[in-house]
């Protein structure tokens, strides 16, 4: 499928269907608006799925996993292996997103989307082939257009088999050392904000760390000069692996008409360059949580994205999205179940005069 | 049991387990402190259950509902019926907390508290008889000091029952028809805030009647005087009957040793009589979320408590607790089941130089 197929095929979410849905939430046996942003949640989400009321049949998470060859500038403050290590632990079930995802029920895909090293050998890795990690984003584009444009493809195909076996929640997770100062990249192209506004210590330890990774992003914008109307360039010179799968399974998400709920800030990045490619992914995402990363709150603004959660928490893996799932859930529940007024004989608000 | 009695049983958190929790949460597979609140919450679970790991065995919400003399002040915009409407609603299944619940895997116990009409006729409603409904506070008391007593004992028992049930996490809800009244009363004086600066709208409808509110509450504090640092008296007069209630499951689930989760504004002004009443509740209590309703800022800054969601959510029936009984579970699921660095063979960061 080229990405023009894939832009054709994303429609706006059904008005129809939220309009239904709003009428509804003003019978329900509470004050309106009372439910606050749950209420405008289970709206967006009826656009999405296309009618009024829904059950959530099933929720899936898919982390990518890749190495970027700016690790060689020293910008992270641990070894690159630890991303091809934290895979085996996600295939081992001992990461933070195993515990949640084990907790919230919701189905992990784990994607090598590109380690440096041997990848881990087990059968539940989806192993997508692009390459061993990018090229020196300080020092020249991190990949060609056309292996940016496989990294969509990719995502696509995961998102749509995602949605194949009923996952009605999409959510996005990552997993690469090296990888906030790309997202920061990135988003200071696409945002337009100072590279300095966006970049956050990630897993580094310092000040000095931090001046030295926001000299690098500095270089690798004048090296590369991305096109920040063109979110294929913006990928392909700034990487990761990683962040192209995600910008797919955005893509194929609202493709398919499914929920996509956003992680933090890498999985903010990848919905940059998704909308970028395509504005109308807009009506298919929920802002899981906001991140600590100082960057992610551009990224935000930028996509007008309210955050469900602050809890100060800049994991990555999708921790956010899988936390954030069972708000959307309860959303939808309500909506679905509640009672209205009618049915309840609950007298209602007598009117304003 | 004596109020004396009560308090003596209610002990701090156990600070040995929250220093393991701490250590351990070091050597998990992640940057340190990158679940950010989660990380606190768990170790405040740790010190609350008495040990450095949980496995969450079981979540309950006590419901309490009841009402309140002063809506013949004209405080709220629904006749004082929808409070039992509202309960038989809860028994039925078809409010939004039912809905909440249901997905969460809570246990829900409806109390009547009460009501002011005839109780509706359901097994699972369980009546704990302290009267039908407060006096108007506008001009006397809401209730006898001894009534106020008996509230709180019937909520000791009602929290000691759910953690015999095994219950880990108990959840505070309410209803009551000119609850936000009482609330606001309450709040104004324990925090020291003006009346003004703590009412809110509830379910009224415009700003003449939130003006005639707030001026129904300084005639209840004139009125009745209530000693701020004497939390049952601020009870008696203030009332209501849920408040009282839910007040006595904090202080029954802190003896019990169990994770209090607070809903908004009504939990909280429960909250804070409880505190009054005894300070060392402050170990076991975790705010689920921030209420839209103005004053429930002000008891989160008394009890110095960072709401988990901030969702502009304002219905109380304990929707904001069970909300974020999830995120709690999941807090404590890291902890429990997380891999640590040396288990997992990933490589940790490279100390500081």
């Amino acid at each position: 499928m080229t990405l023009d197929d894939i832009i054709e095929g994303i429609r706006p979410a059904d008005a129809a269907s939220m309009d239904a849905a709003r009428l509804r939430q003003q019978r329900l046996t509470k004050p309106p608006g009372s439910l606050g942003r749950l209420e405008d949640l289970a709206v967006q989400v009826a656009g999405v799925l296309g009618a009024e009321r829904h059950v959530i049949r099933g929720k899936a998470l898919i982390i990518a996993a890749a190495d970027h060859g700016v690790v060689a500038e020293g910008v992270s403050g641990y070894p690159q292996e630890v991303t091809a290590q934290m895979v085996q632990n996600f295939l081992d079930g001992g990461a933070a997103i195993n515990a949640m995802a084990r907790l919230a029920g919701v189905t992990l895909t784990i994607v090598n989307a590109g380690i440096a090293g041997p990848p881990p050998d087990h059968p539940a890795l989806r192993n997508v082939s692009i390459g061993r990690g990018t090229d020196n984003m300080a020092r020249g584009p991190a990949m060609s257009r056309s292996r940016a444009e496989h990294c969509i493809q990719a995502g696509v195909t995961l998102a749509t088999e995602a949605a194949d076996a009923r996952a009605d929640l999409i959510g996005t997770g990552d997993m690469g050392i090296g990888n906030t100062t790309a997202a920061a990249a990135i988003t200071s192209t696409i945002t337009g904000a100072f590279p300095g506004e966006v970049t956050g210590r990630g897993t580094g330890r310092n000040d000095e760390e931090l001046m030295a990774k926001v000299a690098v992003i500095e270089r690798a914008l004048t090296v590369n000069r991305p096109d920040a109307r063109d979110g294929l360039d913006v990928l392909a010179k700034l990487g990761g692996l990683e962040i192209g799968v995600l910008a797919g399974v955005i893509l194929g998400a609202a493709r398919a008409k499914r929920v996509v709920v956003l992680d933090g800030f890498i999985s903010g990045a990848a919905a940059l360059i998704a909308y970028s490619i395509c504005p109308t992914v807009r009506d298919y995402l929920v802002a899981g949580h906001v991140s600590a990363e100082v960057g992610h709150q551009a990224v935000l603004s930028h996509l007008t994205l309210r955050p469900l959660l602050d809890l100060d928490m800049r994991l990555g893996e999708g921790t956010g999205a899988v936390l954030a799932m069972g708000l959307v859930e309860s959303a939808v529940a309500c909506l679905t179940e509640m009672a209205t007024f009618d049915e309840a004989g609950v007298a209602d608000r007598e009117p304003n005069e």
